[in-house]
């Protein structure tokens, strides 16, 4: 294990990290607000560790998948834990394991609160709470990658690490001119959102923040009522988030192709073309199944919501226009299905995702055909073009593995007593990042009252689920360390016989 | 596709369910009640069209593994409508698709019931559900190849595609004799239990059907309290059918093995050590669980609770001394998870079956240590045998189909707008084959209240279920007939032409 490499990486994650503090401190002088001395003290912190850290460039670079996993996780941690002290430091977040949900939530893009009110919170917070989303969206070491001249073979085992998806594609050939390319496209749809919302007269904060939530398909609100707004031309704002919240799902590689005027080849991917199916056919189910019992009838009405409920939950964002959580069982069941497909690959959504979902389906399939037709030879097609079955392989583990925490999540959080469906639903919610579940949870509720075994169990699955499970795992997997402690102890009694 | 020979085996299974039909007749007889006409009328019917169908033995005997899935599918669907006539006929249960699926609930051994007062019932009616878990328990083709002698490659793909688990296990090479094996054994343990159950002040009615149903894991009961039992010895008589639920969801390749003086090799079974393990798990948490709330701080009572209802779980029985779908959310969630992990392979247990999921958990497993160590070479190991890739392969199709048929029946099935536990678990408890579920469809509940569409869907889960998943599919794949159809059509044009 690279131990220096790590250490060095880990310290300009903190740089960044110290850097972005300065936006709320920005906010929260703007605003007159005091809080913005806590964030401003957490710059000085992070700066100072990790300019330390950078200072040495380490002369060994060799850097496997194993070290991009566990450098992953392990950021994902230290930010979750610096960007949370703020929240505890100014007191707006009174016990630290809270406000490390909070944050964790917030990177992770997940959107789950633990906050009764969070209208009571400073500008600079709730500008903090929502920024995190947009960093967390498409990872910070992508952002790293793209801004900070790395060498050596370690950048693509840290891209494949944090970029969500079976496998990643490389845009360009080269990586940091693909990370760029990733965070141009992502700004400007940021920047257009944000227009867009200006345009139908909301106010600048308030449109801010919602692209930040949209974008990195978060889910923090400003609001304790997430997107039902009290503006004027509410249902024109809605359907601006409601398109970009899909548009976020897709994957960027659709709109690079876009870019690159190869409209044909963007329109024919298949993970896109299952990905609208999906919706559609969701938005249809659940507006037949609530328009007459929810909407009196009114069909638009119901398609608007429904159209708003599946776009926040398939892209994993979690806004809410209404409290989804009350409609019949139908629409219920949809978007808890929903909630496990999660959005594309190559997008800043969640859960399991589209692509995974076709890969899992045909390979299934594939075992069938393989019964019907014993000598056929049969692979598994992607876009046309056969998969490896390396990548299925990594599919199947990966759903494996993520039903395994998920189950075992579920028993642990049981423990506290709540109901059924709100158990079930707290996990899935976490672990898929999309923030609200159901009845206790669900988009009128919080997750304020779980336990704190419980709230560090969704902790673990809110970054397990944004890091795609193994370098979560990685981490806590004895066998990483093993050859590590192995070659400690031969270290030290080396040292001892030495002596 | 050889046609002929896939009617010439259906031929045998009628006869043996005519033959079956005789039973339910001589109960009929000796309780003085009229129901025992429309077996015979069945009897008759059966015969009659069995003898016409294997008057011709086939000249091609060749049969590939597909022929072998449809002729189990086939045989399964026929028993289930040829079953349910009785019912329907003698007014028992007047609407047909209700007695199909109590029907095919009782071969499926899932013990699901469509009836609000099982009390009402004639004997003969009883005897019948509870016998049809007897045969559905071991198979009525495995039957079929330990009494006819039959001949040709295609005995073992009609054994493979009826008995559960990853693979097929043969103890001795002769395919017919490891038929005749497993029934011995079973018919042995039936008695066994029966007698314990006379011993404890049983009348011989109630310990029979009992048996029947403890031995297929089936749990159609002939009481409304289930196995809430009015005699003196209740806790005596509930600890036996514990233990017999149990020990019936063991592989029967074990009690092979201690016949055969093989002690060490039976003990040392991954899979056994592993159902032991889970089952002695949740009834520990379950108890603790409940104890105080539920039984006045009596752990004793709590435990015998709780052990039953584990085991009659675990083993997909389906059997209940308490509702246990009033337990709190802990025990729910224990109980929902051992609907899906089942019993073991080569048992008469349904669900996905222990030694699946051992495999499932090994290769994903697998998966973190080839990132960890990506030079080494990782096999997948049971009782300390190289897993084949093929099997796993399977397994992994397997499970993942599971969870797909599970996603689609729960979304026809919220239709009928039931709440979301009862939807989540009427399908879990069906698809598992374990009969009762939450709420609605709890132990104090029953399937009356679904639509006849969702009661269809359910009847295919139960199928697709105790099948294991493969031979309902391909029975109801296109791809399996395509090449038929063809050779079909082939035919008639040139017909058409010669004329």
């Amino acid at each position: 294990m690279n131990y220096r490499m790590i250490l060095y990486l880990l310290g300009w994650v903190l740089n960044i990290q110290g850097l972005c503090f300065l936006l709320p401190v920005a906010v929260g002088l703007f605003y007159g607000e005091a809080q913005w001395q806590s964030y401003a003290l957490m710059t000085l912190i992070c700066l100072v560790l990790g300019v330390l850290l950078i200072l040495k460039k380490p002369k060994r670079t060799v850097f496997y998948t194993k070290e991009g996993f566990v450098t992953v996780a392990l950021s994902w941690l230290l930010m979750s834990l610096t960007g949370a002290l703020p929240f505890y430091l100014s007191k707006e977040i009174p016990h630290f394991l809270d406000a490390l949900f909070e944050m964790a939530s917030g990177y992770t893009t997940t959107g789950a609160s633990i906050l009764r009110n969070v209208e009571a919170l400073s500008h600079c917070a709730l500008f903090w709470r929502s920024f995190s989303h947009w960093i967390g969206g498409m990872g910070v070491l992508v952002f790293l990658i793209a801004i900070v001249p790395l060498t050596g073979g370690h950048i693509m085992s840290l891209m494949k690490a944090e970029s969500p998806g079976p496998s990643v594609e490389k845009f360009v050939p080269r990586v940091r001119q693909t990370a760029f390319i990733l965070y141009s496209i992502y700004f400007a749809l940021t920047v257009l959102e944000s227009m867009l919302l200006l345009a139908g007269g909301m106010p600048w904060f308030d449109a801010i923040t919602t692209a930040f939530g949209t974008a990195g398909t978060g889910g923090f609100a400003i609001r304790n009522a997430s997107m039902g707004f009290p503006y004027v031309h509410a249902h024109y704002l809605q359907t601006v988030v409601t398109v970009f919240m899909l548009l976020f799902g897709v994957n960027f590689s659709v709109y690079y192709l876009l870019l690159s005027k190869n409209i044909k080849k963007a329109l024919k991917s298949e993970e896109l073309r299952w990905y609208i199916g999906i919706v559609a056919f969701s938005i249809l189910c659940i507006t037949l199944n609530i328009y007459r019992q929810f909407y009196g009838g009114n069909a638009l009405e119901a398609l608007h919501h429904a159209a708003f409920s599946v776009s926040s939950v398939i892209s994993t964002t979690g806004f809410a226009t209404t409290d989804f959580s009350r409609w019949p069982t139908v629409s219920r069941v949809i978007l808890f299905t929903l909630m496990f497909i999660g959005a594309s690959a190559g997008s800043t959504g969640g859960g399991i995702k589209v692509s995974r979902i076709i890969l899992l389906v045909k390979s299934s399939l594939r075992e069938i055909m393989s019964i019907v037709h014993p000598r056929g030879v049969n692979v598994v097609k992607l876009d046309k073009k056969r998969v490896s079955e390396d990548v299925i392989k990594g599919t199947i583990s990966y759903f494996i593995l993520c039903i395994l925490i998920y189950v075992v999540s579920v028993f642990i959080v049981s423990f506290d007593g709540f109901d059924f469906t709100t158990s079930l639903s707290a996990v899935a919610a976490t672990l898929n990042n999309i923030g609200p579940g159901f009845d206790l949870v669900g988009p009128a509720g919080n997750y304020a009252a779980f336990s704190p075994l419980s709230k560090l169990v969704l902790i673990f699955d809110m970054l397990a689920g944004r890091l795609e499970l193994f370098p979560m795992l990685i981490l806590f997997s004895p066998h990483t360390w093993k050859g590590s402690l192995g070659a400690m102890k031969r270290r030290l009694s080396w040292k001892k016989e030495s002596m």
